[in-house]
């Protein structure tokens, strides 16, 4: 028989209207003799004024406490959303992270899940009962609440398909699927039908939100089909698979952006070796994520310049850093922009098509587009631009690789 | 050393200044070398927006599931609490019911505890923790949540103080203890400093909502020293204990009063054995709560008279289910009045005072209040009247009772 796992996530069980909404669409599945689990979120907005609260109360809340407080909007959906379909007549139960149980690491409030006993909730689906698990949460073996982090319920939903062996993990949110780029900065952004683990993982790091990283990453590492779609809508949504599945008749999938960078520049560091890490040495220790970095090639072979991007809000933090370990970097000028912004261009179906990177440079150029650094991988090529230039980078980039 | 259970309602934990009020009344009281277990409602007014949802969800919600909802009211506040006491530096824990855990039977809404698991917070409060335990829930031995119905804390207090053998149980809420009458209809109401199981058991019973009856009822049978107190006062609030170590200086400890009366006359009544079996036989199997009743010796022996009272609101379904029964019982009238109050005098005092129950009913007429139904007990007084007249016969009572 059919075994799914449907994933629900906070605007699809904002208010009491669209809970019960969202338990027709689960009896028609049901009516399809389907074995049903279904994962939910907090109902919208729910969780930010939990941790506005414990923000409140302490800049160091307690983070094991924190998983109890937030992991209660879960709970609240998951029963509210049973009781719905109970109400319809059907057999149904919520299941805290707790009651299964969903055994996790103890890194509170960004757990992992090590493993999930299967068998009460395979014996309840089995015998027609819908199963309904609260998504981001589980415990440790010390019997402690713990939580998955933003966006957690989607990496509940995967990892549960994984150990229920489900046909596939149908994720439901407010969007029809995963588009070619954002429709707020580009009305031409179009819906994917097909698109692989890999290019979804580029997407969801460089800023489309439909799912987080660590989510896609659990779905590749596990092969577990992802169907994102509207809770809202009949259309078939987006199917994240393997590539060998998708026939490629376009060289790029889609054009993500990222806001929120700053871009650092070391002018005139001596050139020897050991520099770069005398560099990031302080700013890894500091948990500042670097993205993209370029070194140039010092035509004297004695002083080069090193430019960085970083997240905006590590600006300061990172020049202070830079500024106080100026002893043993030498630098003659340290500069930064944080009116950046990269824009990417991501498809599998890039790597048979070496003429991608020219023809983005080229379009970019036609723009008046000054480039400001360049990284790529086998399946992206990600430029900085100006910020005010990102707009108008996506929708030429968008035209160019016929994704209008 | 000293071990105490602090109780804090939902008023008191109403929201984030009010947590770091309790949070410092708590680090005062450690700071006392009290080992401490606190318990706590939810946030106040958020049972009621849970139970809001659910009935619009449906008119049956699932009462195992209704648990889980709103046992997510008890998570919170817990966890908040905790965050705030660690935030001054202590060392707390929250527990939920299903981590200690709190075993109680399946009764899902209304549920009994059966047992408690003492060992680990035992432990952790001899070693200078603050254990903080979500009051109002606990697991059936099916592990499902269970909730022990509307002020259901309370009883979680009083419980868990008799299976941890502590030397009291402060209850602590947004009046200071026990008044003498509800001060909403007679300003001079005053604390009462001491008041016996038994007369608190009364005055709950009869409308005074400081505690709900099961759980005095519980401190009673387990003989726990409770001390009902304000969270936002130094006012030593109101000891209820044994009545043997009360030495009763007044005949009367309180006046109490209940709106939401409703009284039915059966006029004429046939009268032979049996007769009052048949009344209120089909009332009991719909579950109406029959309170006083009177029946007049008939003067003639053939008829008599029955008048009793029930719950407002269940006066429509009374008068149709006698109505029904009319082949069974011969009447000859039907007559009722939703515009009744019952007021009650309570004192352990008036078991050696013959006299009240004339001083009471003198007085009642000196202020031509007339009696519309009686109804004793050893510790009680309570008299039916004109719902208008309520006000003027708790005033008066309270006078000449000397309570002013």
């Amino acid at each position: 028989m059919t075994r799914l796992v449907l994933k629900f996530g906070g605007t699809s069980v904002g208010n009491i209207e669209k809970i019960q909404k969202v338990a027709n669409l689960i009896k028609k599945k049901h009516d399809q003799n389907i074995e049903l689990i279904v994962v939910v979120s907090a109902m919208s907005g729910f969780t930010n004024e939990l941790i506005k609260k414990s923000q409140s109360i302490s800049k160091n809340f307690d983070p094991a406490e924190y998983d109890v407080l937030v992991s209660s909007g879960e709970q609240i959906s998951s029963s509210l959303l049973t009781g719905a379909l109970i109400d319809l007549g059907l057999k149904a139960r919520s299941w805290s992270g707790w009651q299964i149980p969903i055994m996790t690491d103890d890194n509170h409030s960004f757990s992992k899940i090590i493993n999930i006993d299967t068998k009460e909730i395979s014996d309840f689906i089995s015998k027609k009962g819908i199963a309904v698990i609260t998504g981001f949460q589980g415990i440790s073996n010390k019997n402690r609440t713990t939580t998955l982090g933003r966006g957690g319920s989607d990496l509940s939903a995967v990892v549960i398909a994984k150990f229920f062996q489900t046909d596939s993990c149908e994720i439901y949110t407010d969007v029809e699927g995963v588009l070619t780029t954002d429709p707020s900065i580009h009305n031409k952004a179009k819906k994917i039908d097909k698109i692989s683990y890999e290019e979804m993982l580029e997407m969801a790091s460089l800023g489309a939100k439909v799912m987080q990283p660590t989510s896609v990453q659990a779905s590749m590492i596990n092969n577990i089909t992802v169907n994102v779609k509207s809770t809202f809508s009949k259309a078939e949504g987006t199917l994240i698979l393997d590539e060998n599945e998708i026939d490629y008749q376009k060289v790029v999938t889609g054009i993500a952006y990222s806001k929120n960078d700053a871009k650092v520049t070391l002018v005139g560091v001596v050139d020897k070796p050991g520099v770069a890490a005398d560099i990031f040495e302080p700013l890894g220790k500091s948990n500042i994520n670097i993205d993209m970095v370029i070194q140039n090639i010092s035509s004297d072979g004695k002083e080069t310049d090193v430019t960085f991007t970083i997240k905006r809000e590590d600006l300061n933090k990172t020049l202070n850093l830079i500024e106080k370990s100026n002893k043993k970097i030498k630098y003659k000028n340290l500069i930064h922009d944080d009116k950046v912004s990269k824009v990417s261009i991501i498809g599998a179906g890039m790597i048979a098509n070496p003429g991608v990177t020219y023809k983005m440079f080229r379009c970019l150029a036609n723009e008046n587009i000054n480039i400001l650094a360049i990284s790529t991988s086998e399946i992206k090529i990600s430029v900085l631009v100006k910020e005010n230039l990102t707009q108008k980078a996506v929708k030429a980039l968008h035209k160019i690789f016929e994704l209008d």
